[in-house]
């Protein structure tokens, strides 16, 4: 498994790339949508393949309380499991643990926590982090690390950031056989010098990729594109960059320039179940009235099976009679959407236009 | 649009036939999925192709008040509207006054009553009821038709009964040019000689089809089984009898049995988004925990997307975790079960063999 620069955008940090997993490879820039529960909300299989996304996320802290590893690990694995043949990115649960669980406890040696779902008591160390995501049998396995909130006191703060540190350390150790990437995630809220520190000693350790963590917390989005700047630019060129739970397409555009090349966010699959769509001309709400009687689709500009074949009355009415097709469709369009954007990006970057693109972009999609 | 029977069975009133459509020839014993809300709820048209279901129901009650038949003329029908290209038959909203509006009054000319959704006043005269078809544009049109609960007094029946014949006739007077069909309904109650009275009346205005209408609202099985029986006895041959409403699998067994032609019901659809699966084993509850590591798929003799693609053991973890995509699966699967059921209901009978299929099925469908 092996990550390769393919191009360098020419006025920009933006890089396409690809990297070999076991279950196929992916160009990047990349979106992941999320698939949290071993499903990406409302989708099968096929239809998350017919949107040409090429990896998904899932996430080993909600797998382990439902249905539990050994379901999944008797049923030969994730991908089996859930019949998805194409790349997994397991997260570790450790931004879960900080935004989902209950009475959680962090030392060193282990976080403990209660399940969001029942209350059940769990203790999980990395080496526990490493090992259930190994069972889980995904192509890339994140590191756990501890996630603060903001604003957080920088003795906090510094504290999460060493211990996500040491838990980096020891799940390498942890680690068996080379099937499955590992990647470190990096913290440091929004303190320059500690994101610096946290970059450099994880860098040191070479792990096959680096995510940037604990963002989107509540700072601010100056405060976030500052530290994905500062990180990208410390991150070695050779491996790929995965910024954790972003975003909306300018964010994905911002990061993109800044040398991201992996990303994963809530936004087109959730949105699309509160009715959102992302078009080529801006967001949409379906519910509104101005759609009861049109017979455009979502987006002239889109392939997708809902805009080749539904008109956004119909799709209206779907959400107005909440009916679940309509989630379904809309999600289908969303990551279809994502899908488009980041191939549009990668095309952009191989000709050395990323700037042009980006600027064509925003200007269609913020003009309405 | 014509109705040809094309083989009798040897030892029972079972016989197959083809209906032709605007939108297609349906081979008859058929069974209809029921799309209430321009959707057969969770499946997307693609969706129920593949289940090989040849006609589905709307529910010209349900439409009227969301979206309006406004909005779905000006769409182009109910075909355009929600992208299906096959047979559609919706019912005329009779049922649904009786079963969900709020505040009926019903007179001779008229029923009147408060939408379910919004407590807004509606009236309904069997003209208009032919209209709001005939401007949906669906294939197969059902008269307004006065339908009473059971138990109910049988003078209150016998209104009913009378008022049915008044407005079939009024709605055949109503009925503009040929290309849809329509079909009168029933009523009678539980009582033979009104059922008989308005079958035979029913039949002397020469309808498209007849439906018997009524039941399932409360009586016992053997009273539906008399009835049924009495009514398809008194039916033309040769104009196709659709029991609305029904059923199990035993009940559609027993139905064709008698003669009667088409079904529609929602227990395909309602009982997969309750978790419960059709197979040819009986019925399965998927979040039983026996299924918890069951690599089985729902139906060992199934061929649909579900059961070639989805383990018990994950179909149980999408109904536990509140996923939607189980929803679908069931669905899908659902539908293609009573697809399955009907073809091999006309296989038997077109071989003469009608009695050796509904054993050989039920013992198996009974046994565990």
């Amino acid at each position: 498994m092996t990550f390769r620069i393919i191009s360098q955008d020419s006025t920009t940090a933006a890089r396409t790339g690809v990297l070999n997993t076991t279950h196929g490879d992916i160009a990047t820039p990349a979106f992941m949508p999320v698939g949290t529960q071993a499903a990406v909300k409302t989708l099968s299989p096929e239809q998350i393949k017919r949107t040409r996304i090429q990896i998904i996320l899932g996430n080993a802290y909600h797998l382990k309380i439902r249905p539990g590893e050994d379901v999944i690990e008797t049923a030969g694995g994730l991908h089996r499991f859930m019949n998805w043949d194409r790349p997994i990115l397991t997260d570790s649960g450790g931004y879960q643990i900080f935004s989902l669980a209950q009475m959680t406890k962090i030392s060193d040696r282990a976080a403990s926590f209660q399940s969001h779902i029942d209350g059940a008591r769990i203790m999980l160390t990395p080496e526990d982090a490493v090992e259930l995501q190994r069972r889980l049998g995904t192509d890339i396995a994140m590191v756990l690390d501890h996630c603060v909130g903001y604003p957080s006191e920088r003795g906090l703060v510094e504290d999460a950031m060493r211990r996500t540190l040491l838990w980096a350390r020891r799940s390498l150790d942890a680690r068996r056989g080379a099937e499955q990437m590992l990647f470190a995630i990096t913290q440091g809220g929004v303190y320059p010098e500690l994101r610096e520190e946290c970059t450099r000693q994880l860098v040191g350790m070479n792990f096959d990729g680096y995510a940037v963590g604990g963002l989107s917390v509540g700072e601010p989005k100056e405060k976030t594109a500052e530290v994905v700047a500062l990180s990208a630019a410390l991150l070695p060129p050779d491996k790929p960059r995965y910024l954790m739970g972003v975003g909306f397409p300018e964010d994905i555009l911002n990061a993109v320039e800044n040398g991201i090349d992996m990303f994963d966010c809530v936004l087109p699959t959730r949105n699309a179940r509160n009715g959102e769509a992302f078009t080529s001309t801006g967001r949409l709400k379906i519910r509104n009235s101005e759609h009861k009687v049109s017979d455009e689709p979502l987006d002239e500009e889109c392939d997708c099976y809902c805009c080749r074949n539904f008109s956004r009355s119909y799709l209206r009415h779907l959400f107005q009679a909440g009916e679940i097709l309509g989630l379904t469709l809309l999600t289908e369009h969303n990551v279809r959407f994502y899908a488009k954007l980041t191939a549009g990006i990668r095309a952009a970057i191989a000709k050395g236009n990323f700037a042009g693109f980006k600027k064509g972009f925003l200007a269609k999609y913020n003009a309405s």
